[in-house]
């Protein structure tokens, strides 16, 4: 019998849940809002209901489902399945997201960063489908992202890898959110985008965003705008496609992956932002991966985080069945050997 | 009965070998110059001379010896044991030195990239025993780099991966001879640190160099003349410092290493490079693993490449006589399952 996962897509503003069979296929969704203001109690027991809602919408009851996997953001302890805090999720504090779930719906669950979740789901069902050796930058708020190395997740030691939105881009740059000066997410993500053009239209340059309130112009609006002709938006999108290749170029000549994935809204506006990016790339990262590595559109778009939270979960849920067949726990590499020079 | 491995270091100046056994522990030296003016069939023949000097001194012969491996400048490919090109080898173009190597000493032999030994060096017997996942800088001529993920050498899609000395440090900064600018290597190299003191002293500053002629002022003299007292030389070094502690913060946030280790006579300089390194690094990485992640300085300086290309011949050797004895070989994850959205 096929085994199926639920994967959950933690956000700010919505809920989604999804059921996912092993071979990727979506059998049932359910979303909702997140109404975070209301505290971490009512918001686990929404995603309890959301949970619930998509395995009903696929045909199928909890006692059908292996294992579930919650994106959310962080920072998170992963392997605790805790959230840490997050500045989304008001009155967020320590809250033990896997262990709640797993007893609300009966299931095995599992926590991952937003980011990773994403970035598997592109990885398994998306624009990464094929490869092994891939990176993704998520374009939004901040700017999220995710390596995959050898065909795994790559964690690092802390569960702090994978953090490209906090590679310097520029020394003694802009002043980050996260305390250092210069990160790729002042550059590079929707807010950045999205305050330049208010600041310029604003100050009445010819942005073609003039009908919009001030608040209403977001990155999405940018790249809307830069498609029906506005030379403002389709010059601040290169300028930032430009500053990201050069991000990407760090990471090319860093990791060598076959494919660089680009996510969020951004992204639609395809060869305005992406075509400076991977001109910028190619002027700055060695030969012969620059000529060999795709930078490319995410293809999965919102579905990318319940996909791979499900995707997570499937992996998790098999290594936690292996390791407990196995007959002792495998040890980290011996450090104690006596050979010195 | 031990295995023994032959591990080779092929320099612009020096050849050097040894013969490690498969605990790390070094048997037999050997080391000759490596006279590149004389053309490639020349120094493959020293090459397999210095091998078996080696394997003389160790009190063995070659029938001991289950596999070599030989660090070389690149670029090269590892995979078919081919130099490519090098920069300090004249008339090097795809010389085939594994294939050479083994029909000349009649040991399997394998081809690494000189950075990626050094590095493997380090992390199996040296700064890095006991970690599994690494970064190292070697500061040279240029700036070397090597990753380690899960315990493992990272290549990379093409081969390219661990390219630390081109990440990108100075968007539009000083043009470097990959092409792009801005790199790492044209800030942090022995040379970039060399030639600033050389300048410095020809315009008379009082630079603690001023009794060597121009052409004997390099890193390591920088070195010993900040440890002596001068002030020019310190403030230089801890420059150079704060911009490696930027470049290393950026693969701290995507990698999340457990060590970083830095390599090459300027490390000699202890505290006055690496105190503002780790300054800047922890200004500019995220917390927690700013606080966890070590930067140290290598231990094994000259020898790290040997030891490395000797371990590096073990892994590949295993992998090797596994891959002959599995029934069929590991096929590419696949792509063409049907799911889609």
């Amino acid at each position: 019998m096929a085994k199926n996962f639920i994967g959950i897509d933690l956000g700010g503003t919505n809920l989604r849940a999804a059921v996912i069979n092993e071979a990727g296929a979506i059998l049932g969704q359910a979303r909702t809002e997140t109404m975070a203001k209301e505290g971490p109690a009512a918001v686990l027991k929404r995603l309890a209901i959301v949970a619930r809602g998509a395995v009903e919408e696929a045909g199928l009851d909890t006692t059908d489902i292996v294992a579930c996997g919650v994106g959310s953001p962080g920072p998170l302890d992963a392997d605790e399945g805790v959230v840490l805090f997050s500045p989304n999720l008001p009155g967020w504090q320590d809250v033990r997201v896997a262990e709640e779930m797993t007893r609300a719906i009966d299931v095995p669950t599992y926590l991952e960063n937003d980011a990773n979740a994403a970035g598997w789901g592109e990885f398994w069902m998306g624009a990464g489908r094929g490869a092994t050796e891939m990176v993704i930058y998520t374009l939004g708020t901040g700017v999220g992202g995710c390596v995959i190395v050898d065909g795994k997740l790559h964690r690092g030691r802390d569960q702090m890898a994978g953090h490209l939105g906090h590679a310097i881009l520029v020394p003694d740059g802009r002043r980050c959110n996260c305390g250092a000066r210069g990160c790729v997410e002042q550059y590079c993500s929707a807010t950045a985008v999205a305050r330049e053009a208010q600041t310029a239209t604003e100050r009445g340059l010819d942005t073609g965003l003039e009908d919009l309130k001030i608040s209403e112009i977001d990155a999405r609006a940018v790249s809307e705008a830069a498609l029906a002709g506005s030379e403002y938006c389709a010059e601040l999108l290169a300028r930032t496609g430009r500053y990201l290749g050069i991000a990407v170029a760090t990471a090319v000549n860093i990791l060598d992956p076959q494919i660089v994935v680009v996510y969020g809204g951004m992204a639609a506006a395809g060869d305005i932002l992406l075509g400076p990016c991977r001109r910028a790339m190619h002027e700055h990262a060695l030969s012969p991966a620059r000529e060999r590595v795709k930078i490319v559109s995410a293809e999965l778009d919102e579905k990318a985080g319940v996909v791979g939270a499900a995707g997570l979960a499937l992996m998790r849920q098999e290594a936690a069945e292996a390791a407990a067949k196995a007959p002792e726990p495998v040890s980290e590499r011996d450090a104690s050997a006596e050979t010195r020079y």
